[in-house]
């Protein structure tokens, strides 16, 4: 999808919730601000919002000297832990586990930088498990589960990826191989290794990473090895908002698990803001 | 008052705003974001935001050619001229005529780009028009009335410049000698004398520039005979948020009457974000 001149003050604000966590004094938020700034200059609206936001969280990391999100990372990554034996037993207690853990994987995508709270959490939860949600391709992706045995699971953000273990567990219940995705390095709250590991899913399935520290997944700056992957991959799932932003158009067989959270993208999709999504490719 | 690091985003979303205002293409939008953030690299965080939203909206003024609130600030004077009548009517059959004109005046602030709906103007009417607002000097206004024959009305928006009239007139029929203020030129939807015109207020009283394009009332860049007239003003009526955003520090006997419409202000004077504000300097 294409950079709306909507996108261009959210990409500031994204700045600022970056500062905020970082903390530093107001010299240090002007200078990053303005190496900000500086790349905003050349944002092209013919490629997705990532493409630019990947420039600017690497500008941010760069002008600190690290990684603004690595804290709350683990606090969201502790805190969604704390509801996984919960949420374990309401999928294991539906009359349809795979169908409850997938929507549980959609509501998870509700943790966000600054946005997660009990509250929001708990009316997610609750959204999702209703009947109807905005976009449902799940029929379809039952039916395709059945002609293949390996999924490539494009994880997104720290605290949601314990609600895709749950789905990740639920499908290797159901007999197939996944291999879940993390950032090449830190980029935004995205999972990286360490979350995979601190919420204990490089011990329910392989993990590997995409080389890349763009938002979403950008495939040309993706390494060789995750590229390879993805191109035999028989099915994809892809978790949040950016790898819908960047992979959007793909010809692979995937499927979005998501909750479009931002105007521009609900607009793209002609749905009301925080719709939740299922949608295949 | 300063600019916070959050004010940022909202300098470009303004910008947006007045992009859409204007229409254009793309590639016409990119210069002007452009240019804005060129602007936006040398913001003074000791200064108030409006200092830089000035030199903000000159640079889109400059970049389009022309102004790109005109035509919506005609249609919001003729939708507040619409109502003018009835609220005529209400001021008149109230029990303190003085009292209801201007609280009036603070409801009418709530006209600014893009958030005047009618149902948006009656909400604001019938909270201003409750016993109890977040600030309320209207007791030692009113005393300080008493001492009084001079007034000077720093106006703020298109169509809220009728709700203005309304409190002129009250204060007119209590004797007193009303100098209305516009800006020197176009700036966002600040009026100017054009607008005076087309509510009717430049027969009801004296109405001056104050030579200046800025966002609300930044002193050096007015004209000297506008500053003349505000140094010997005995008491001011400042109606904004720019203009209390530029003039929150003065030494002169001075009302501000408006309502607190975002988080950075509100948060500065302690206050939820839309609270109506009638407050002393």
């Amino acid at each position: 999808m294409k950079t709306s001149i909507d996108c261009l003050p959210c990409f500031l604000r994204q700045t600022v919730i970056a500062l905020r966590q970082y903390g530093g004094d107001e010299t240090t938020h002007m200078r990053v601000l303005r190496n900000v700034l500086a790349i905003m200059q050349e944002t092209d609206l013919h490629r997705p919002p990532a493409y630019t936001t990947t420039f600017i969280h690497r500008t941010i990391r760069d002008s600190i000297a690290g990684d603004p999100f690595e804290k709350i990372k683990k606090e969201y990554n502790a805190l969604a832990l704390s509801l996984y034996p919960s949420l374990r037993e309401r999928v294991a207690a539906s009359p349809d586990p795979l169908w409850t853990a997938s929507r549980l994987a959609i509501a998870g995508n509700i943790i966000d930088f600054g946005i997660f709270t009990s509250i929001d959490i708990e009316k997610s939860i609750n959204e999702s498990l209703r009947p109807g949600i905005a976009v449902d391709a799940f029929a379809s992706f039952r039916g395709d589960l059945m002609e293949t045995e390996e999924i490539l699971y494009l994880l997104d953000n720290a605290g949601e990826i314990v609600f895709d273990r749950l789905l990740i567990e639920e499908l290797q219940a159901g007999g197939k191989h996944v291999t879940a995705v993390v950032k090449g390095s830190p980029v935004l709250n995205d999972v990286t290794m360490d979350d995979a590991v601190q919420v204990g899913l490089s011990d329910v399935c392989k993990v590997i990473d995409n080389g890349s520290d763009a938002i979403g997944t950008f495939l040309p700056w993706t390494s060789p090895g995750f590229r390879a992957r993805f191109e035999k991959a028989p099915l994809i799932i892809s978790k949040g908002q950016g790898n819908f932003e960047t992979l959007s158009g793909t010809e692979k067989r995937t499927y979005f698990l998501f909750q479009s959270k931002c105007d521009v993208v609900s607009r793209e999709l002609g749905l009301s803001p925080c719709s939740m999504l299922f949608k295949r490719s």
